[in-house]
């Protein structure tokens, strides 16, 4: 039962700004792609696929702590850990780590997310509901630091 | 019947990249954001709201020719026009005017858009299909240049 | 002196997601628009203009709590309060009012922004600077909620 | 002397709008990734490296034709191929064929792309210039479809 994933990107020149660096929404950006490849790597989607969970994850939370710049073309690895498990949500924390040759050399970010998960009603609303069971046994909460 | 539309718009920080300049893909954006204004002055959405007309507008053709950088807080007003109208399908030309104190000064960039009218399928898919006379009858192509 | 400033946007389809409301993510450009404008309205723009301090305002802190999804064409109040100002840095919180009718009805997010002023380094690094007089004098903390 | 380069992407969910597909702006987000994507490949970057040539590549022209369209984790392969070198300009061809499970299935978009090469000049303008000898000798035109 994994409670950790990482994804490793780089910076394209659309997610940099002015500044010459990582436009700080993006980040929120690279939280969620981790995210989703973290669900896909535990055999399943955000998005329903047939015959799986038809569930949805809007964020109820999301913070990001900046320490250092990452530049166009810097590769960063986002290390998610599942950090609390409920009955309807689930908290992400997000380390990106900064690769210089393929190393990790220093956290550039911390990030936090918190998801709830919903079941879309008819209406077009949606209402919060239990993560489906064959989700939750695959999501563990990791431990130590 | 109208067939021009302006839309003023100022260029956001985030809208810009490491080389200073809003990025390409973000005329594309302001093409977009001067359609959905030009249906709603003619009392629609592209977006189907309760009583009309359920239709969608997918995009197959999107063309920019840009002459000048358009930069951070730099205004600009978008300028639309109809220049053709089928059955399913819409094309529009817009020209990025820049504003200084107000006024327009120079082209900056030249849009197109074709866009066609569908319907969603009950599997999910779309199918072209003509515009509804409600709206089509609300649009008329402009003359001259 | 200012310690307070309201912004209103429209959340255009770009901005929205598969879900059908607008992506998280996006929440933050439009903190970012708000400071912005927060910025011009006390005369001083984030990029620096001719005769003007040159500093730039990296972020080392964001935050978001969600309420209640945004669609497209929903009319949202940005309300920006200075929450904290320090001698190199400033915390915004934003308050996401929904309009209905022009009139805001219900807070669906609330936002917090801690950024530092930096002077740009010969060698294209940052370093953490005094927030100039010009701009600090310009610049109050919000009292009361 | 490669003349043309291939880049694999997934779509993800930030790049979906609420029509369930990915947003049309970002087909030329993709394109820009390939075309950077290509000049690592030829030893360069379109940010100068310590040593490179100091030039910039601003667009005047992006276009793009939509035959189908790409969801949420649909992966797609970006194809350039360098279609014209002028001495001051380039123009690539990009076709969008989307895999099934790795395997290229169907052209769901075409794209070309045109950019000058410029010199940033010290006034923050910058000035059309002849590619650099070291770059353009690693790029040659494609033959054939």
């Amino acid at each position: 039962m994994p409670s950790t994933f990482s994804l490793i990107r780089s910076v394209e020149f659309s997610e940099t700004d002015m500044a010459g660096i990582m436009h700080y929404s993006n980040f929120f950006r690279f939280m969620e792609a981790a995210e989703h490849a973290f669900f896909r790597s535990i055999g399943f989607s955000v998005a329903a696929r047939p015959g799986a969970p038809k569930v949805g994850w809007p964020r109820v939370h999301a913070s990001c702590d900046y320490h250092r710049p990452l530049r166009f073309e810097d590769r960063v690895e986002v290390r998610l850990r599942v950090v609390e498990k409920k009955s309807k949500a689930l908290t992400y924390e997000f380390q990106f780590m900064k690769l210089v040759d393929g190393v990790p050399t220093e956290e550039v970010a911390k990030g936090r997310l918190t998801v709830v998960c919903v079941e879309h009603q008819p209406d077009g609303t949606m209402r919060a509901s239990a993560i489906p069971p064959a989700i939750s046994e695959q999501i563990e909460v990791a431990t130590g630091d």
